[in-house]
């Protein structure tokens, strides 16, 4: 067989200049949420393939990279589907592993518990531009706290890394699942046609409130629940304050379907959350957000940084999830950051990394003797002690060429060092 | 199917007690190889399964996990074997697919090329105490240069790494598996005698001297060949300085058999890394130092840390490697550090993160008013801006417990904030 100098199909090799930036990215969210109290875990990349094929993955779970059987347990001869040949997979997120861990280290875990992982996520996608079939995640967890708490501190945490990152004028949006479904049984929408009207809903940015009502009636839902279903939505559009009252005047309506308790939640969320956040970004409470996973249970939330179409990260509450592997709820809810996006939109608005090291580099000719050799290296020594980045290296035939490229790389003092010193 | 709450067979949840040391050391790690002007780069932790199969990687070979083919692909009706249902498997090292990486992205990399990586890489071995089929590697490496400048770059930010992560009285020891051939050809072996002869010398530390002759004799070498190279080794090991004058009595007694400049490169390493190094290491010469890898051309190199048996990371010199990608051939040599036996032994050193942010908690009683809540997020809020790590969580009923945890964890100042404030 002969080797391949590409990686494989749909992943990518990261060359310094980009890594650079990620080291400097990963390094800012794990000090600020830190900050916040978060700790870090981390769990195998490998999971067992019962865990990733629960139905709870969605259409993740045909993405999966499966991992063969090993040794005695492979019977090739025998085996009749897939499921015969594979014992594990690569995880499509961090989420079902999270659940997992938690599930499987409570005892030894504070109450809250709250958990920031960050790590590689497999997922055999068709290939797309800035898209790879291995990406980064990167989450923050609080278990343990049924309280509105951790859905502001979740917000208030990636709220300040996104501004520290640099990130201006993006908005967190938030809605309640129990709003969605309260907004559709006061539309007259039976219990089992939400899923359907929800996941039209979700394309509300990409067609457009025109485009929902078209797409439900092309399902074959009755006019009168759309009519209504539609007049809701449009009522709260067009307000121009975004937040509170459109929460308010929603609740009027849908006095009937909604409990108080879910309103008095999500205004105690925005409330908090606008007093104590950054100028950096907007809360805005926005009924019409359904975010895609099944295993939401109430809150749900969504980054959107304008210089980027579409989420830049999201999140929500999951109080079943832990009850799967445990047969005992625990409430959860987590946010996670688009990473690979924030890295796209830093390279591609040029993103210099702040208070980068001087940076000095040696060249050195052929042949110096012990003497100059060891001074040179001590003297770099000493400057790296003291914060210099310090490259000691030969200096090629083409030594223009070498300082033109060291140069780029940020060396601005250059020395040669020669024999005859 | 039903969830499993263990990780798969053989690797582990990273609990926040650990993984903070990770994080810290993984820092050490970035910021002291930056510093000598590595620079970081990553490879996909899917690798071609040809590329993982071209025998260069010995019994890792063996202990690949291999990666189903997806979609038309895979052809389950026709399959003969396990060949014909993989393309892909997780990297057992770091160095294959940074050769890899370096074939495909030299246009785009300077030269020569300081590369940095970290990630895990796994290996479905049988699973001991310490031992993960998922673990950490951390390598520096530098392609194009082929004088001893590599050589020397490479064990001083190793033994500079390793000084900030608190290690003292460690040992750099080298050699060069020319100067090894040497003592065989001397020793009166044939060429193709060496690989067997090498594997058994390696197992010295182990079985000691006697240990070695006889396992030779058990091979059916001859008494004659056998006398001289134990004769050879005999004469250095007893030696009270064991850097340059072992290397200058051997050079002696090889003079037929070994190349001067080999001798000449060894010393000046020796020389340069002794002048510039810290004293928290010695930096030795040691003849009988083998590494196993096959694919070494030249110089080989190990840390021994007297507080962990055994080899604490090392590499060596593979000129011929870039070769099997491109059919031309690159000089590479690579140090990696074992970096899950460091962190083993700092964690069984009860080691303690210096200068660990000031940690303060808020416990907030169920059912306070917008405005204490807001007002104690909004100080929480500058006090993370000001450094401290604050931790903001509701009231748990048994408080006494969830203050002696908070303790645990290092919030020495806690603040209970009530409902009458």
């Amino acid at each position: 067989m002969s080797l391949k100098k590409k990686p494989v199909n749909g992943m990518k090799d990261i060359l310094p200049n980009e890594m650079v930036i990620r080291d400097y990215v990963i390094g800012i969210i794990k000090e600020t949420y830190r900050s916040y109290g978060y700790t870090p875990i981390d769990t195998p990349s490998v999971e067992h393939i019962e865990n990733l094929s629960n139905k709870q993955g969605g259409e993740n779970e045909k993405l999966i990279y499966k991992i063969l059987k090993r040794g005695e347990k492979l019977k090739l001869d025998t085996a009749k589907s897939e499921e015969d040949l594979v014992d594990g997979g690569l995880r499509y997120d961090l989420t079902v592993p999270l659940v997992r861990f938690y599930s499987n280290n409570a005892h030894e875990l504070p109450n809250p518990f709250k958990a920031l992982q960050i790590g590689y996520v497999w997922r055999a996608d068709r290939p797309q531009r800035g898209r790879y079939r291995q990406f980064m995640q990167c989450d923050i967890d609080i278990f343990g706290d049924e309280s509105n708490m951790a859905e502001i501190e979740l917000i208030l945490a990636t709220g300040a890394t996104l501004t520290k990152l640099g990130f201006k004028n993006f908005q967190i949006r938030i809605n309640d699942r129990m709003i969605l479904k309260a907004m559709a049984a006061y539309s007259g929408f039976a219990e089992n046609e939400y899923e359907s009207v929800f996941i039209t809903l979700d394309k509300l940015d990409k067609i457009g409130l025109d485009g929902v009502a078209e797409e439900l009636k092309k399902n074959e839902f009755e006019e009168e629940k759309i009519e209504k279903f539609i007049e809701l939505i449009n009522g709260f559009s067009n307000d121009a304050d975004k937040t509170k009252r459109i929460l308010e005047s929603l609740a009027e309506k849908l006095a009937r379907n909604l409990d108080a308790t879910i309103v008095q939640n999500m205004g105690e969320i925005l409330t908090n959350v606008e007093s104590a956040k950054t100028d950096a970004y907007e809360i805005i409470f926005d009924p019409t957000l359904v975010r895609g996973m099944g295993y939401y249970t109430g809150t749900i939330f969504e980054i959107a940084i304008p210089e980027f179409g579409g989420s830049c990260g999201g999140g929500g509450r999951y109080d079943k999830m832990v009850g799967n592997f445990t047969g005992k709820d625990v409430p959860g809810v987590g946010f996670s950051i688009g990473f690979e996006r924030i890295i796209l939109l830093l390279m591609e608005s040029n993103f210099q990394i702040p208070d980068q090291a001087k940076k000095k580099a040696y060249l050195l000719e052929k042949g110096l003797s012990n003497k100059i050799m060891s001074d040179t290296l001590s003297i770099a020594q000493s400057e790296r002690e003291a914060g210099t980045q310090v490259l000691v290296t030969r200096m090629n035939k083409n030594k223009k060429f070498q300082k033109e490229q060291l140069n780029k790389e940020g060396y601005n003092e250059i020395v040669e060092v020669w024999r005859e010193e």
